[in-house]
């Protein structure tokens, strides 16, 4: 029997608790996506109010396999139940803690594969987080194992039939065209090559580089960045045997037609490649982060404390989340064992 | 009998006069989108060997009505035959008579609307082209009549439901961060409101603002162009009465549902505002040049020198265009004489 899968419970004061309650009532007759939250058992069972599902605390990551049709298996730690819509950083340590214990057993091998709930980055900050985001911070928890490939984190957002990286994430428009690097696309690069590879075995992935500029400068006419950074790195990915293209037209790369030219598309900035990720597929995104030595997904959204405690948000993404978590860890495993075969 | 459509030659070393044979084979039965290109007649000759469609040299745009059904009308001008494929700045002249002529006939009222076939400005350059585009040039061409709402011209485009303008255009990324201002954002802001009174028949336009950042600026964290400029901005047009949203996060702005909440989006940069048209309809796309006196559409692709006088090209988006074309001549017409109702 594989391993299952975690969820962090992400800010309770969030849609998590409730988006992980609808997603296990979708889920549970599918024993391969069997999953545990890592949460005070209160916070599941406040947000279990409205449905009634059958709740089980289980001791070990080896309980979920048994449990999973029957309740949703919980992993208990401490907290505090919160006020649905007010966030509050009195949580940020459960939801710290539920993001630590995921990992720790991601890494020792008991569960496959980290799904995140969203938290709240402010409310983090306010008791002290230090990092930009889930990503970072993962990557941090994760620095004393080695990756499986180049070691990222990368950020990657899957929907739509599209697979797309970022080589800027959350920056100004301005600090990203200024801060914009060979540096980081020949890594970024690298590190989607060996995703695509290892974790969703493709044995020899075309990977798009976009333009940062409009028409991809237009051959200097419109900004030199293509001829200056994105190109030339383009031309050493290559030499390393990295099937790469040179910067293309961001506005036509996109569309159905071109989609079939390639497995992923390097971005250069932020809304340039969360734009077509979400048009096409607004519910159904994913967010995966490449390079860690453990395998986790996120759904594409926020904490939505707006619709936080009253039975409106979607489960969608979550459900994608954790499917893709699993087909992740299925081909990492797979391509430990076997290689690209 | 209401006035026919006018489509310019564009560069006719481009795909401009094949996709443009391929059009009036689509509509020849349609008299509603009756229209003539004005070119040199062996031009369209030599594009027609593929198809030997009819071909007939009228004197006025009162011909084209009674002509169209049976053979493409061509309004002559001189110019000499191009090699597909391969432009030659010998062409400029002929090119930019076609749109002059098209241009007055428009102004007079003999035709109803403009379509521009793509030009190369590169090529139009090396002759002494002195605009950055077909966009400034015939708001230059038109600036001595007044347009029927707040002169532009504003490039908006068309496609997959969209109707998106934007507040800068072909600029690299760091100049459109650097450059974007309130008057262009107040400016296009009231030209596309017009635009969608007058010409699109909406009594009361919704339009959406773009952050320019990943987030719309998260409140200020990742830039400070939404608190400085366009939130600004937004709040000086509500106050004329116009109804605009503040900047919003522009990756969940485009899909189905978001949709439904505005008549057409102002974005803050070219790739902002192209990506998700064109992801959604790249074939079908339009180009149309707001607040000119006269009604202009174009499609939205190249000269595509690579694929000319091969019949490979789609003419789909011309067919759009020449469509749209018609539908706000209609639509302005009809809103000169009767207000909005």
């Amino acid at each position: 029997m594989t391993a299952p899968l975690l969820l962090s419970m992400g800010d309770p004061a969030g849609i998590g608790p409730e988006i992980t309650l609808k997603a296990w009532a979708a889920l549970k007759d599918k024993s391969e996506f069997a999953f545990a939250i890592v949460a005070p058992p209160r916070v599941i069972a406040q947000a279990n109010q409205d449905f009634d599902y059958p709740l089980k605390e289980i001791k070990t990551c080896a309980d979920i396999a048994s449990v999973f049709e029957n309740a949703l298996p919980i992993l208990p730690i401490d907290g505090r139940v919160p006020t649905p819509g007010t966030p509050d950083p009195y949580h940020a340590l459960s939801v710290t803690e539920s993001i630590e214990r995921c990992v720790s057993r991601c890494l020792s091998g008991e569960a496959a594969a980290l799904v995140t709930n969203p938290i709240a980055k402010d409310v983090l900050y306010k008791a002290g987080f230090k990092f930009p985001g889930h990503t970072e911070y993962l990557g941090q928890l994760t620095l004393l194992e080695p990756p499986p490939y180049e070691r990222g984190p990368v950020m990657m957002l899957s929907g739509g039939g599209l697979r797309v990286g970022l080589a800027t994430v959350h920056l100004s428009l301005k600090d990203a065209a200024e801060q914009l690097s060979a540096e980081a696309i020949i890594r970024n690069a690298r590190v989607m090559n060996g995703a695509l590879q290892c974790d969703f075995g493709i044995r020899a992935p075309r990977i798009s580089l976009t333009g940062l500029n409009p028409h991809a400068g237009e051959n200097g006419a419109l900004g030199h960045e293509e001829n200056d950074i994105i190109n030339p790195s383009a031309r050493l990915l290559r030499s390393s045997g990295i099937q790469v293209t040179d910067a293309q037209p961001a506005d036509t790369l996109f569309h159905a037609e071109a989609r079939e030219n390639y497995d992923a598309v390097l971005a250069m900035y932020h809304d340039q490649g969360l734009i077509p990720v979400k048009t096409l597929d607004f519910h159904g995104g994913v967010n995966i982060t490449l390079g860690l030595p453990i395998v986790r997904t996120s759904p594409d959204h926020g904490t939505a404390f707006g619709i936080a405690g009253q039975n409106k948000a979607r489960p969608n993404s979550l459900i994608a989340a954790i499917k893709s978590a699993r087909h992740i860890a299925n081909n990492r495993a797979n391509y430990l064992q076997n290689g690209l075969n």
